[in-house]
């Protein structure tokens, strides 16, 4: 089970402080043009290293593309791709071998599996996170052939909301937020926390705009399924919310349904997604990532002996895990999206147009 | 994709208004004792008319077991289940057969496959969920047998939440809630609602106690992850959160970790799932439903000739589809759990008893 | 396991002598009209009862389609088939409930399951194929759309081999025999075995004409291999061959390549499929069948408590089960190409006409 | 679909003359002893250059574990295994990059993927095997620690048949030839047929011993099914048989049935397998594979441009690739049986002893 998708699929390997990582991409078209150098600008987004906020680990990560690429353009054979791991000190996570460190995974696995590579987390890192997002840039490649957009901002920062929305200003600093104003008093509050030793939660949406009607399947392929399943199963996220999320629950039928004009819908409650089916209208998923548990500050644990220890990390961490987690967002939502897309041909590829379709509109928070 | 489950798997059929709704259960273990009475309990809480406060439609549901059961025994073979259709007034639909229900699948559905059947929603009708619900019945006697059990209640109806919490009160309203002395008021509160003509959404928490830890599969088939597919698959659901959800996002690394001591965790925010494998503690879901999107009250829309209609649902509809989503939830986490413990007998079926294992505890909200 | 195939798949349930048999087709493309009266000539085809040369059981098998199909049309929702059993002698097989009947499945269900329902054979019954056959009826209705038409015949039965092929007149006798001067004796050959009572394998192929070239996924998911397990998967099948098959062995490169001119292929040793991937030419597939191991002649077996018996089979069987498995080659044939032509259309549904593609022919064998 | 398995998963990635060829083994159990020693002797015994009669290539196989083995055991995560290609000398394989050589999987490449990576036959390579042989030596080393022997032999080269059976012997030739008398004879065979620029076809037997009575799932997941496909799937198969084979056509009823007593069943037509379940006794498989299609002796075909050409294919092949098939139908025949007996315990593994279980017997041809 560590494939995702059904026609493309995406299998990763490795550990964080293994000889390497990578992927294998099955099923992907034939024909797109990829190149070791595509996979720069995401890696390096989801990077950590990448500002002063988060860990201070540097990943050097250069792709190397093993197979599946002729001359430049995909063959429809699987394409794997390596990374080696060069910069491991695993000497910073010797002390915690042979502990169970509070609310990381080393104590279920170590029941699952009975033996766990302790080095840096092992499997369980969020080291393995690069890989999906490799994955993605190809994903988001064919999308973009077809119009789909896949984008994604940090929406709170422990208690802290964006106060403005600008697409055009979260790529243009380090928090991936969308209001410019408000990113030095993130600044300070990152300098904060990181003298305090702990760590703070984050909240992520993800925003899929041109995916055309008909994309997903009813009850249990839906589309706002899988992506559930694919935000969920990436490091520290605890819930997941598709459209206005948990905010229905309080809301009346009168409010939260979507009407229809020839126009376009008049508001998007749902979120893009209707009876597990795309609509056209913009698709939005949004993710709560905990605290990252490796901190500074003691925590009570128990060694593999059964005796009570006080756990310190020590590691380079990132004192919050969800500003990264933007970019690997995107990459589940659009490897989802590709997926279901080859999906939809498969079965209804001879469905012809089917009059009226309305416009899906474009984004907004 | 009508399929749920790995090796536990559960393939779903029957139109809302068709002949028959039943399912085929595949890969279940054998000598479970099962009889079409075992059935009747959860198909009766889940059922349209179980209250006034849910849909007037009576469904006499009365399970067929068709094959895979020998001598009262599962025989390791595929178990097929049969519910007939005996209640479906289609002449309630006829109105809506040609026009685009506002916040319903119509519209998706037809844009996917150019065709659709109308009567009384379909495939994409919440009477499908009753085939997952009599699947769960059998995915609950095998997790029972081994001291797992799943139950579930609202934690929210429209903005009214839970002023207390005893299980053992659930049962004894129709509302699934667990705080008697708030009965009355929801009532009322039903009633008014049911006299606007509009719907209101809800909140439901389901909780697994009594997993062992180590069920679960890291990185793509995390048992939270399969759990959040599951749960956002059910009709209406757009939002899923595990343990503490959401409240993460605002959450430090000091308050959200649980420590571990030789008398177990001394606090349970992960909701008892550690890295995508469970940790022994109770399991804690909770999911958003938004409103019934079927009112009185008129909305705008378009026909398929794309002219602009009000649309109205006068059929028979629950004013809050909330409230009997507990069962189906409840079932939706019972599946996923015999399916991950069966896939983690598979692999490590040979891991030997790993010291120490600390208590899980109970569930306390 | 009783799901077939990955995108139309297909789940089958029911035991022989059970309350009903039934099939789940689900990932069917929509839009293609099927009614009950459709599956008549080929189950009419595969029916025990069909001629005296067979096992004398009637099977009056009537499909009701329970869903998935609207105003006579497929929706895209799971088509759920069902026929009652409603001749099922089950007295007959009273005496060898507690009997490992020799050759047949009984021995090895009992220790994989523990428990297995000995009337008629339960679930390894042939029974079980009539819903690949009705399963097949829907494939190749799509299929022949596109002009890819799929028929077997019988080409041995016992040492008995056509001296002449004429596609004609293979329906014409109850034997699916190509030659019919050579009818008169099977009928004769047949007549002595029933006295005998003793039974005989046979061989069928199939032939698959009008598959263009492309379909089939080179390594694990080929179209061969999946033709093998599709035919090895047929009750009493031993071998599966493509094209030449066993021949090949014995072959020199030369005379086993087909040399490609602009007026097509020169011969079809290949049987159709190169690399796993169909070539343009006629498909042929062919599969040995043993012979029926339910016969009059008493053999030596255990029973339950390990007592030596001697095992008489006494009901209703045929002398030669490979007469009757035409239609389900067939079926299953048809089932692997519509799975593979619908992930073809998946992957490859971008890729254009690349020249030169020369006629593909027609089967000569 | 370069997958193969439903829980233990090999995905093999690489093309013959791409940088490396690699797999990823997914869902194997923890705790089994795997070092890059252990994948030699069987890499070796697939390795061209092995022998004189086989290609001249020389491949230095060293397999590199990136991940999955921590301390010389694995960790339930997955298992990747790069193997660095070394020896590809491309611009042998200049000349037939724009041609379509007979026999080959060229033509059916291009039609469905609209491009091909030409170099040493790409994807579509015997080199792909490389890595099934490496994930058939984790199979094998879990199945040996549970009884089950997985070995095969050289059953037919050209006309040529053993005239004696000795396992003892199958190593100690480059044949995997069962009569050691016989090998001066291969020999000359072979020095005339690479003369001649010629090649020929050969049959490889697999006998699986020890696997006890209960692996393997009725209908469409069958052991023999299985079996089948993984064996149809290796490059050249163009038959699989199990037990007596196309044999069974004409044979009868008393003939071919296995009588059991309390001592072990009186022969082994079945080869091991009952209604798609292993019975206990050895398992036998054999494979027809076809004369290797890359000869010196010229063919007629055609360019992509569609001009007629003679192609003569110069780079280094086997004149016989069915020798060393033998351990890569070793190897596959182990994944399918580790992936079933995994199956198995996931959904029997609470079936306790069932009495009688007669004696399994051994392998005799």
């Amino acid at each position: 089970m560590n494939t995702f998708g059904h026609l493309f699929r995406v299998t990763t390997f490795g550990e964080s402080h293994g000889p390497a990582i990578g992927c294998v991409i099955d099923g992907c078209p034939p024909g797109i043009g990829i190149a070791p150098e595509d996979f720069r600008a995401d890696l390096e987004r989801r990077a950590t290293g990448r500002s002063r906020y988060t860990s201070q680990r540097r990943e050097a990560d250069e792709v190397e593309i093993l197979s599946g690429v002729y001359e430049g353009r995909t063959t429809g054979t699987p394409i794997a791709l390596l990374i080696r791991n060069v910069d491991q000190r695993s000497k910073d996570y010797g002390r915690i071998a042979d502990q169970f460190r509070p609310a990381h995974a080393d104590y279920a696995y170590w029941h699952k599996y009975g033996i766990r590579d302790p080095r840096g987390g092992g499997r369980s890192s969020a080291r393995e996170t690069t890989m999906r997002v490799a994955a993605g840039v190809v994903a988001k490649k064919w999308l973009a052939q077809r119009g789909v957009i896949v984008r994604g901002f940090l929406s709170q920062l422990g208690d802290i909301r964006p106060q403005g929305f600008d697409w055009d200003v979260v790529e243009t600093n380090p928090f991936f937020w969308p209001c410019t104003e408000q990113v030095p008093a993130l600044e300070e509050y990152m300098k904060a926390l990181h003298k305090s030793g702990d760590s703070v939660g984050a909240r992520v949406d993800v925003v899929a705009e041109g995916v055309p009607p008909g994309w997903g399947e009813p009850i249990y392929g839906k589309l706002d399924a899988e992506l559930a399943a694919a935000l969920m199963g990436i490091n520290a996220v605890k819930g997941v919310e598709i459209g206005d999320g948990f905010a229905v629950a309080a809301m009346k039928g009168t409010e939260n349904r979507d009407e229809i004009t020839a126009d376009g819908f008049l508001s998007n409650h749902a979120g893009g997604i209707l009876g597990g089916i795309s609509s056209g209208q913009p698709i939005r998923c949004s993710i709560a990532l905990k605290p990252t548990s490796s901190i500074r500050v003691p925590g009570r644990s128990l060694d593999t002996e059964g005796a009570a220890v006080d756990v310190v990390t020590t590691g380079r961490h990132d004192p919050c895990v969800g500003i990264r987690a933007t970019p690997i967002a995107e990459a589940m939502v659009a490897l989802v999206l590709i997926d279901q897309a080859l999906r939809h041909r498969a079965q209804c590829g001879d469905v012809g147009a089917i009059a009226p379709r309305v416009p899906g509109g474009t984004f907004s928070p």
